[in-house]
């Protein structure tokens, strides 16, 4: 077999004209068949209708936050979020047949004796998969934990690295975590024939901040955990003892046992969209541009789960807007605080650095209009004798310039420019955060996380002052659990 | 801009007749543009020169193992292994400014004051971002974990993903850490025009077992740790403050502080396979066959750090011939052992669950002819009275269906088979392992890992045997630090 164009055209033949409805089927030439073409697809994606249509409906999403489209940092944010939307359900294209085939091995069972090993009875469990899924009731991602369990039939197994590919499918579409855990487990069933397929999903949602409660409560933040289960074939019974072999397996997974055979839960929707009473009437063109996009993706903005779906993502976004928080925040922060007393003539030893750790933050990142979330450090020298920063004054500056479109950066800098005006100048600042753009686009990268740094005064030209206060900020877990 | 094929051809225009020297320059029709024509390229891969090259030089790998091409198992390993060295090595035809154009955002830095924020002076961290890259000294993944610093100048901050597509281009080549380092640095350094970037990477490369030892030492796999930084601009002097201010917020992660200025010890290769001294004479075929692969991923094998590699790669792979294996290992299994004696009428309560847990392996995947390895429990009825198997006995079969061409479901049943005949036919085994394949090929599962349970006689039975045993093994720790 040689690699020539005639080839190519073979292998596109194969996915037949599946677009036409959409464009025009029309004869493109392409001179030869390299990696480089899948990048010059992914550009070629940019001028899709489905993109385009997205495209405008974030155009649309960014007037209604009251942003400038035109701004600079803002002037791409439309097609990296088409682009990120389509590519994240991508899941919806694909076929688990595919995948599968080619992929199953032969592979012998006992060849005496009595019980259960190799291809004909052991069990072959895969663990730790991380991926991210888009839940259907807000549009927000959410990041999942997936555990597949097997026990291999008809003397053949499934290569591993197909587990995972396999569940991505099903991860890369509009998702709640049960359905979720309930198609892995079918497609598996139906695509190896095994004897039977458990898979248990750890997901993690994140919290919409309650924008009344955030200003007296700084621990508002955090997660919705659902633990959910799927199980077919000798896992289907949920007491079955097998069920115990490879829950035993899972140790250390904060996997509490006796809450994986509770499925009533799942029932209500655990998205904490849901949680929300129905807010003042609507912008109706936002909420178009929402449904829009949800079409673009090939749903069905009809389905019953889906009907909620703009109203929830707006309640999420509407968060951010600039104006909101000016209005609110913007007499706290300005006006209404005692400045802080500068001791003048204090000489170092009568000084000491001063912090405040862990406020937490939600902003969401103007690149991608997706959240990034984590704590602010906050040091400054503090004369002795003199009170210093009251906390929540602290975590409203956060807040303050977290909700919003932000960079972190900028987030960095503008938390530093503020205390600095409360506390003469000599501040020190740590943002660290996780960053769902991180996990939801190609890169995938679930365990990185971000530091920004800004020092003012004092601090940038001392490193001993820096190193003080930098050995004070406890390890940042970017686990999100 | 509506999607045309046109839009396409024109993409595809950009990247000119690159392979014109390869494959002839010919027109193909395609007849849409979607996301499966990536796949359709991915296929058509499989037909390059390139490609076919490797094939046919793990096919003589193979043979050289004494392996039969021809075996179900095998029969698409060569397309398999070939796919994957090229797509793990696409870094060689990736352009940094690609990536980091269009990704330049403008940012203020310090509206007044001194100091450093934003995106003037600011220090922005991405941490923990996993990638593996292929050791040029042996040809064996490595997995890279890596951290980046820089200082923005110019008044424009770096996306943040962008850090991480940056180093993945240079990651995804024949690497040795110290010039992925420094390579990344660079990148960054001419891609960003910052005021200066460091890089630290923790890289961690398979030890290569030593047979002779194995027999002996249970604890003779592992990992290589290196660390290596690079920096440049204000991190270019090792002793600068600015240094302290990264390491600080690099709490945690194993980094010794001390050892991060010392380059010396990278001066020495880090690869295993350079500690052994020459064997006798080599496979001439099999080592023409590793050196045109090198040539297929577009090395020159005259480059210095090359020279080696066929003989490397070689040392490690012949460890998993199976001839050899037979050779030393089948009379400790199936003679030498007195076989454990049975006490024919033992009642259930004179018998135990005796457990052997934490045998070490190292394996080689058939499918994708790479490193998989971790821990063997062993767990059988022992009756009272009666001396157990030998630790030093059952890490030997371990190691005796270990050192081959293997699946780890087959791995597990054999283990089991084999001390069901020494013990008395009630055993279970359970493999835990972290397969190389599941993080260097598409899917970098880099967190995930694998276990597989074989259950003989009384434990595929008797629930409450299994659960005996299985809570005794430890939790498994994939981290491979």
């Amino acid at each position: 077999m040689k690699a020539t164009p005639a080839l190519l055209e073979n292998e596109l033949k194969k996915f037949g004209p599946i677009r036409s409805n959409n464009i025009q089927v029309n004869k493109v030439c392409v001179g030869f068949v390299e990696f480089e073409v899948a990048s010059a697809v992914q550009k070629a994606i940019e001028g899709e209708p489905e993109t385009l249509v997205i495209k405008d409906a974030v155009k649309i999403l960014l007037q209604g936050l009251g942003e400038d489209i035109n701004r600079e940092g803002l002037l791409k944010t439309p097609l990296r979020v088409a682009k990120a939307l389509r590519e994240g359900t991508r899941g919806y294209k694909q076929n688990v047949k595919d995948i599968v085939q080619g992929a199953l091995f032969p592979e012998a069972g006992l060849e005496s004796g009595v019980g259960h090993a190799g291809g004909a009875g052991g069990l072959v469990i895969v663990r730790d998969l991380d991926f991210f899924s888009y839940c259907e009731s807000c549009l927000l991602p959410f990041q999942v934990k997936c555990h597949v369990c097997y026990v291999p039939s008809g003397q053949q197994v499934l290569g591993l690295s197909k587990v995972s590919r396999v569940a991505n499918v099903f991860a890369k579409r509009l998702q709640d975590p049960q359905r979720l855990a309930d198609e892995v487990c079918s497609a598996l069933q139906h695509g190896i024939m095994p004897t039977g397929v458990a898979v248990i999903l750890q997901c993690l949602h994140i919290h919409f901040p309650s924008f009344e409660s955030t200003c007296l409560d700084s621990n508002h933040l955090g997660w919705v955990k659902l633990l959910v289960t799927s199980g077919s074939g000798v896992f289907k019974n949920e007491k079955a003892d097998i069920w115990g072999d490879f829950l035993s397996l899972l140790k250390l997974r904060d996997i509490n046992v006796e809450s994986t055979h509770s499925r009533n839960s799942a029932d209500q929707c655990w998205c904490p969209s849901r949680s929300f009473s129905k807010t003042g009437p609507a912008n109706v063109g936002m909420n178009a541009a929402v449904a829009s996009i949800l079409r673009s993706l090939g749903e069905d903005t009809s389905r019953k789960e889906l009907v909620g779906t703009p109203t929830h993502f707006l309640k999420w976004l509407m968060n951010f807007k600039n104006s909101n928080l000016e209005m609110k925040l913007n007499g706290i922060v300005h006006g209404t605080i005692d400045p802080f007393k500068i001791s003048g003539d204090a000489s170092d030893n009568e000084e000491h650095v001063h912090s405040e750790l862990n406020l937490s933050f939600c902003s969401q990142c103007e690149h991608h209009i997706l959240p990034f979330h984590g704590v602010v450090h906050i040091g400054y020298f503090c004369a002795e004798g003199v009170n210093p920063i009251g906390k929540s004054h602290l975590q409203s500056i956060v807040h303050f310039y977290g909700f919003k479109l932000q960079v972190q950066e900028r987030l960095t800098r503008q938390i530093a420019e503020t205390v600095s005006l409360l506390s003469g100048g000599d501040v020190m600042v740590v943002v660290e955060a996780n960053h769902t753009c991180m996990i939801s686009r190609g890169i995938e990268k679930f365990g990185s996380n971000t530091a920004t740094i800004a020092v003012l005064g004092r601090f940038s030209t001392d490193p001993a002052a820096r190193a003080l206060f930098l050995e004070r900020i406890p390890n940042y877990s970017s686990s999100g659990g």
